[in-house]
């Protein structure tokens, strides 16, 4: 066994994720997506209007379309205005309003010619063909003015938004079914490892489940990507360094297993063989044997093997990465705050990363060590122990990141 | 035009709330997914383990199977123990060991027989066939035991849990390829008006388009509904009723548009036909006209007809009843605290929503009025006003609770 040393090229988890921020580039190609499907994608056109909205003025109230000035009296004395019809909604009338005479209306129904305001019912009364106007109106009450909305020319939405429901709806205002948005950054998902098998195949003596291309894909999928999970790749030098050449036609290589100091050594000279180590091992805990190189300008990540380590640092690292990447604004997490329900002592001299689950009122940790899956799914969310930090007191107040 | 009073039933934020959830029934129906397409759905099994993860006693580490007895010394006197060959990662070895003697072994192969403990290829060094060990091991250390992770019979996730990506982990290490997870509650969203017209084709006089059947599909589907867009319906008795009827396959309705006065009569109308209305109206701006009632145990709900009343209220009252229908968990907002560019007044009365762009550090009011949409989709999150506030000063703290 030759002597190890692979963590010549260790930094700081600030120095990690500047490196891979610099090397993750934001994709250019677009697609064009049905409007009702668009939601989370990032427009990639600069949306002008080229229409009103509303496309015309209408009544924002159920009334009575008016000459403002007619109703300037109310106030005072009794003003009857003639009624002449109805508009209903929907409906768009031939007929105009002149001085003493009126309309009834229905929100959003088109204002008739010669009418400048509406008097909402509540403040009129029905005398036969006679409305008896109890409240002045000035000119544009209760009406929505064309294109008060929306002006026909108007930058509605720039190039890079975030389509929320709000934008999407937006672009249905302005009769959208179809907008360009950029495309999901696609990665690729290497699971590695002798001793790894596929789910729904039968394991050997020896052998245990992947989880992390899934837990993997999970996660990035949840931040934009288009996961592809590639089938299990053993770790020896011919197998690995194929499956990664074949995978840098994706925007992003991610590996996952090889949890061995010797296994990420083989990962490590591969990549210096075919491209550039930027970093190898964090300063971080759990998840410090991460390593990070480019390939032909792709970035090749190679994930820890332990599953909450690499599902851990898929949360620290590969989200802010991807999210770059797919052109997503930069993640708000939820968190909630909540007091610990007994002492935590951190040892590692390395930011830690501690799970918790949250219940009566008090998050309790559940970490039981970076091999154990459950110590992630048997929580609601982690606090962050810093570097400097040592000791947080039972009963202290800590904010709990949640995770999803 | 009859004398209007359709606010009647007119309820608090909290009241509409508690209504609308208690009647708002979990989804019984359950369907089975692949594991990889589980992400965000809820388990419909109770998860209990077939086997155990890891399935036998494992390295944690690259070095070398000891006894650890044999290591007690290390700290005072040189130990060296004579190598008997390598097991790789993956490999099961068919040698055993014995006292003084060793193997090496790497991270993740499974523990020789006679073997206690590991150390730490840091804390040997390697003379010919001879290791010494410079630090001695107790019983157990470096060892992964089996099921450390997960026991054989072991409740691991119990029915209702949320699919994270963590607990998609455990189902793979689990070795599952499928799971039991519950349906989606379908939702039904209806467009109304008779002015109102689907994106995609031509805008005739007094026209506009529908937006929130977008707005609310986009809500409904991003909080586990799966959600079906109907064709926009006249706001007439019989072609109402006859969508309505139809619909009630589903787990919820959703009707959108009819914002006047007389539309929502209309609707509340017809509910009392068919079933009951349980409020109708709410002390909340905007989305003050928002209807509920209950037909043959559908809920069936009258959104706003103004895009930003309607999605506003979608965040508020779609988003919780949705999510205990989908057996959710409560939804934890993204928020950010931020200072108010200018001061606003609140004179509604009632609990009011106020968009906002955070801009410079800024919390900028953006909200034009319930009828445009540009007042959410220039948004990037909303403060609220509570009932008993009037106004926010300038530069005052507030908490933006962000739109997605």
């Amino acid at each position: 066994m030759k002597k190890m040393d692979p963590f010549k090229l260790l930094v700081s988890q600030e120095e990690a994720e500047r490196i891979l921020l610099e090397n993750c580039i934001p994709v250019q190609s677009t697609e064009t997506v049905p409007v009702s499907q668009s939601l989370g994608r990032v427009l990639a056109e600069n949306l002008k209007a080229d229409r009103f909205v509303p496309p015309f003025d209408r009544s924002a109230m159920d009334g009575y379309a008016v000459v403002a000035e007619d109703t300037f009296a109310a106030s005072n004395e009794d003003v009857f205005l003639a009624l002449d019809g109805v508009i209903h909604a929907g409906e768009v009338s031939d007929k105009a309003v002149s001085s003493g005479r009126c309309l009834q209306i229905a929100t959003g129904s088109p204002l008739p010619e010669g009418a400048d305001a509406v008097v909402m019912v509540e403040y009129t009364e029905r005398q036969g063909e006679q409305i008896l106007i109890t409240k002045p109106v000035y000119p544009g009450a209760n009406v929505s003015r064309k294109g008060e909305d929306i002006k026909e020319g108007d930058m509605v939405l720039s190039r890079g938004s975030h389509l929320t429901p709000a934008r999407i709806g937006t672009l249905a205002a302005l009769g959208r079914t179809t907008v360009e948005v950029y495309a999901r950054p696609r990665v690729v998902v290497i699971p590695t490892g002798k001793e790894v098998v596929s789910p729904g195949n039968p394991l050997q003596p020896g052998q245990i489940y992947d989880v992390n291309s899934f837990t993997l894909e999970a996660v990035l999928s949840s931040h934009g990507a288009n996961v592809e999970r590639h089938p299990v790749v053993i770790d020896e030098q011919a197998e690995l360094e194929s499956a990664i050449l074949e995978a840098l036609e994706s925007d992003m290589v991610v590996l996952s297993g090889g949890s061995s100091v010797g296994e990420k050594d083989l990962l490590a000279g591969i990549l210096e063989g075919l491209g550039e180590v930027l970093f190898h091992g964090v300063q971080i805990k759990p998840g410090k044997p991460t390593l990070f190189g480019v390939v032909k300008k792709t970035p090749v990540i190679g994930m820890p093997g332990y599953p909450t380590s690499c599902l851990s640092n898929a949360y620290v690292f590969l989200v802010p990465a991807i999210r770059k990447m797919a052109r997503l604004p930069e993640q708000v997490e939820r968190t909630v705050s909540t007091k610990l329900s007994k002492r935590v002592v951190s040892s590692s001299g390395r930011r830690q990363f501690l799970t918790v689950r949250i219940e009566d009122g008090f998050a309790h940790p559940v970490y039981k060590h970076s091999g154990a899956i459950t110590s992630m799914a048997q929580a609601d969310g982690y606090i962050i122990l810093p570097v400097n930090l040592d000791v947080i007191e039972e009963n202290e107040e800590v904010t709990v990141t949640l995770l999803e």
